[in-house]
């Protein structure tokens, strides 16, 4: 096996530019770490099965809900409780990290043009 | 249920000053996400049955494996693969992110003064 490897979270987010197309850059266990970077917005949906944590490392990102909207800087979490509709948004861009389990598809339960393959950094 | 409210790591990390004392201040799914401050040196310890993360937000952080040091500053991130013995240490004050599944000890299989009581922000 390979030595395990730090990961500097800004180096990974220096490899790409496309938006709404989460890197996977590391495993815990049963879990994907991913960044992302995001602008504009995305579609509304739900995971039936799973919480979703994002965490902002640069920008203003707004997680709408249908009743209320969560605003998030950088140093900001929040949980995403499974089975609540939701749907990301920002004006400039967004980099996040994003917690969630192997396999989870972005769009959840609403599919689309915006549904990224699983892709590792 | 309460409305699911976001968390800024900065302001939990502003409630307390104890080093090796991890809070919890959000789950997801069965895992918890916890912040803790460090300065000085851990115990040699091992977790068999799971990964951990940490992700250092302020400060300068050396995880010692036995085959090397991993030196972490802010941004940077480490998961400790299951089974292998690590000791983190700081000279200076660290604040750091810590994901792992609930009920994690965090001296491991090594117990001792240093074992926390799972607290909650």
């Amino acid at each position: 096996m390979d030595k395990p490897q730090k990961v500097n979270l800004q180096d990974k987010l220096a490899l790409f530019s496309e938006h709404w197309s989460p890197k996977t850059v590391g495993r815990l266990n049963d879990y994907e770490i991913k960044v992302v970077k995001i602008q504009g917005e995305f579609v509304w949906h739900t995971h039936d099965d799973t919480d979703e944590l994002f965490l902002v490392l640069d920008g203003q990102l707004t997680i709408q809900l249908r009743d209320q909207d969560v605003e998030l800087g950088p140093g900001e979490m929040f949980i995403v409780p499974r089975g609540v509709e939701h749907c990301p948004r920002a004006t400039g861009e967004v980099a996040a990290l994003l917690i969630e389990p192997q396999g989870v598809v972005n769009t959840g339960n609403a599919g689309g043009a915006l549904t990224a393959e699983p892709q590792s950094l």
